[in-house]
Formats: structure tokens, sequence, C-alpha cells
């Protein structure tokens, strides 16, 4: 029997420099056991996300390492971007796979929290590693960025869960959680209108009475709309029905879907629903799959 | 670089004596760094199937090891089997995986045929691996049986490629060969009218001007009518194209697939190939694949 699989997809406040960003992945990659499964550096935004996944002890030594590494090379002080950060590490999610469970992750998350404190920088938990009902909405934490953040250290609800309840301009805090495991998925219509999105968006999301486990917006990307979902129950909502509902609210604005991609992973699980569906293919699983039988552990 | 890899597909003359058949796969998987990928015995038959895959040098000695342990354990003498078959080791075809060709398959079959002479067992190579052109068709080589071997073993145009002119009825002779990765498909129509799925299996393959790689049969199996296909270019004809032409050819005669199996394994690629064409996901290749991430060596 394998051992529990976590993934962990930390945000770092560094999105251009990538001597530096190679420097802090080399951290990760260095811990045995663990597997980069991607990078997405953003310039403009100055940020960079990196997917890893492993075993419990050897996520956390990466994580922790990971922390270390950001402090050292990201100076917060002395960069500016786009996207609202408070700080050099900025968001840690650790993300339940194969035979973990949400709660493993929390816990997972506080180890990492603790060990991250005793850096010497603040750490808040959040989402379902949080220990205060505000600190769930990760957006709540990270509201006003670094200046929000540097205003309310001191007020006692946010004294933070581990680390000095001091910030350091040049590293800020990091927020370290746990959440379930997502698939972001999204529709490019063939409109230019951006509130032909935003109307499906909130036809289909959870939020508004739509499919479980759908979060749904509508935004103008590269002069197309878009519907951007994040799927959290593969399970009850298939990337198929999510598009089939994202295609027939579309159709009566008048519009259709062009194209769709996956930003990031998504579970082998989600690709054999696809096939299952459309092939008829009832009984088909990973055993079938070539390559499952070649790798798998 | 990963070194070629490539699968075999043995088939065996014992489908009943589950501790035989046992004996039988486990010399295989105690070769180093050999993947039993998957096995499926017949009773009726008489017969197994197995697959595993590796590198050349450790599916060679594998192929050689399971070779000696047929002799040993199966006496084609003293059992039956409906399946016609000439040898306790039938048929042993090898195909090229990830970063292998057609020739380097052929290649193999040649070692492994040339070692299970050795054994001294009649060797016939067939398909890519053939020496004439009578060779290439396996039915032709398998004509008739052991009974139909025997009766022409001693023709100067049926000497054997390896090992003796001479069968010995308890081991027989083997066909060795090479053949490219297939993929067996199979839809199950709503009606127990053969004469369906024959028209469809004639429309759709390739022989009678239908699709490009595809071999189909019409069969009734389990009191349905089953159209029974091997999928050769997966590239030109994938899964969706060929069901889409059944389903329409199908539909002509009144008919609808109800179903749709795998026998066997398929490549990831095929299950990404139906994602790529129902979801719209243009760019889906198999790093967007979590387990690909976790799993691939």
């Amino acid at each position: 029997m394998q051992l529990p699989l976590f993934e962990a997809v930390p945000n770092f406040s560094e999105g251009g420099d990538s001597a530096k960003i190679d420097r802090i992945v080399d951290v990760v990659s260095a811990v045995p056991h663990v597997r980069v499964l991607g990078l997405h550096s953003d310039p403009d935004h100055n940020r960079s996300v990196l997917t890893f996944a492993g075993e419990e002890g050897a996520v956390l030594d990466a994580a922790v390492a990971l922390a270390k590494a950001c402090l050292r090379e990201i100076d917060l002080s002395s960069q500016t971007g786009e996207h609202p950060r408070i700080g050099s590490l900025d968001v840690l999610p650790f993300v339940p796979l194969e035979g973990a469970t949400l709660d493993d992750a929390a816990r997972l998350a506080r180890s990492a929290g603790e060990r991250i404190g005793a850096l010497g920088v603040p750490v808040y938990l959040y989402e379902a590693a949080a220990t205060t009902p505000n600190r769930r909405n990760l957006a709540d934490v990270r509201q006003g960025g670094y200046q929000g953040l540097a205003a309310r250290i001191q007020d006692s609800i946010w004294q933070p869960d581990y680390g000095p309840s001091k910030l350091d301009p040049r590293t800020g805090a990091v927020v370290v959680g746990a959440r379930p495991f997502l698939v972001a998925f999204n529709a490019y219509l063939d409109t230019s209108d951006v509130s032909v999105a935003r109307a499906v968006a909130s036809k289909v999301r959870e939020r508004d009475g739509g499919l479980p486990g759908v979060k749904a917006l509508g935004l103008l990307v590269g002069g197309k709309a878009q519907v951007s979902m994040n799927l959290t129950d593969l399970e009850t909502t298939p990337l198929h029905v999510a598009l089939d509902a994202v295609r027939s609210v579309a159709a009566e604005h008048g519009a259709s879907v062009e194209s769709t991609e996956l930003v990031g992973l998504a579970p082998l699980e989600t690709v054999l629903q696809t096939a299952r569906y459309y092939l008829a293919l009832r009984d088909l699983d990973e055993r079938h799959v070539l390559e499952s039988g070649l790798w798998k552990p």
C-alpha cells in the first residue's frame, strides 16, 4: 500500500527574475521523493505558482525549504507587482491527493505553519486549516495587501497563528492552508461581450443555484469572453457536465464555446470520465491505460 | 532520456489450471524491470493472454524465461481447447511502445526466436518479423492447428526459422513475431441481429474501403450484436472517429450503440484525444494529467 500523497501549490512574489526563480525551485527539487509538477511565472503580476507533490514528510520538508529560500531571495520592499500580496512567500496551500483527506492536509499545513513561523515570519492559517472563521477565506486574510495587514496585525483578532506579531517589510507574512483538489477549467466563447460570460458564470456556479462544486467568473481574456471555472467536486460535476451547462446557457445568449483549457493539472480520472461518457465506455478505468501499468509505483 | 519500451503479448495453451498459470506468470514477474500489465485466462479456450512490458533486454529475458516455463508446464498432447493452436507457448508477439519502432520490435522478435529455438522447439517468425511472405499472416502459419503443421513441417517452405524441423507433440511449435500496437475496441449494438453488426463492420473497416487502420468483424456476443474492432492507426483514426462511424452506419440499420469496451490496454494519448475532441480542450496533453507527473519515470 502506498502512503497518502499531497500536493503543495505555493505562490511566491517573484515572476520575472528567472535566476532567482530557478534558485527557489531548485531548493524544492533537491528534496528526495518530491516531484515538481509545474511552474507558472507571470512577470506582469511579478508572481510564480509552483506545484509539487509527494508523501507527507517530503512535502513538508520541501515547503519549509521553499519558505527559507523565498525569505532569503525575495525583498518585497524593493519590488512591485499588480497582484495583491502580503509576503515573499505569499500563499502556501496543501491539497490532499491519493489516499489523503482534507483533514490530513490541514494537519500538514499546521505543521508547515509552525516550522515556517519559527523562521521569524508571521504565519496565518486559512481555509481548512484556519483556527478562526474570519481566516477561512484567503481574500479576507490578504485584504489590503501588505499595507492592509500592517495596519491590523496589532489587533487581537489578527494575531498570527505562528511567528512574530510584527511584519518585516522585506518578507511580510505567509498564509498557509489546506484546500480540496480543484480543476481550473476555462471556456472561451465566440464573443468579446464579457456580459455574456458573466451571465453564463452566474447561471452555472453553485453559489447562485447552479452546479455543485462549481465556482465561476466571467472575464475578458485576450479579447474573448471567458467563463473561468474551478471544479471542486468532480464526482458530482465532471468536466463534461460543467461544459454542457456552459454550452447550453451560452446558446441562450446566441454564443458558443470556441475552445477550453485546463490551467494546471487534472487527475487521470477526469479524462477517463470524459471517455466513459462520450464513448459509452462503461467499464473504463485506470487499469486500461497503458502508462498507468508502466508508470504507477 | 528513457530507453525504448516494448510490450510482449504471449498466448499460451493453458486457461484453466490456475496454479500452473501462476507459476508461468511468476517466472515473468521475477525478471527485474519487467512490468506485468495484464493477464486474461479463458478456460473454454484453454488459453491465457499475458501482457508485459519493459526495456529491450528485460523483455527478451522474460520472454525466453516464459517460453521455458510453458514448455515445462504445458503438455499439449494431454489437453484440449477450442482455439486452434500449435504449441504450449502458442504465439509470442512483440509490440513497440514509447521510443521504439516496428523494426526494433522485429529485431527483438528474431533474438527471442533464436533463443527459444535453442531450447529445442521449432520457431516460426510472423508479421513484421517474418522471413518469407507466406509467414507474414499468423493465420497461415497456424493453419490446421498442430495437426496441420505436423503434416507440412517437412515441406521445404515450412522449415522453421529456428530450432528443429521436428514437432514434439507435448510442446509443438512457437510463432514469434512483431506487430504494431493496437487498441481492441468493441461496440455492442441494441440488437441481437448479427447481420447488422456484420454490415457495420464491413462499412467501417479499411479492407472494404472504410477507415484507415481499422479492422472490424461483426459477431454475436452474449446475445448482442457486437462490432469488434482493432485500431492500428490511432493518429488517423482515433476511437471517437471509429465510434462515430459505427454509430452512423448502425443508425442506417435502425440500430444504436448501447455500450463499448476496451479489451486490453490503450495508450493515455487515446483518452486524451477523446477529451480534446469532445471538450474542445485544444492544448490538452500528458503534462496536464496529475498522475503523469507523479508516476512517470
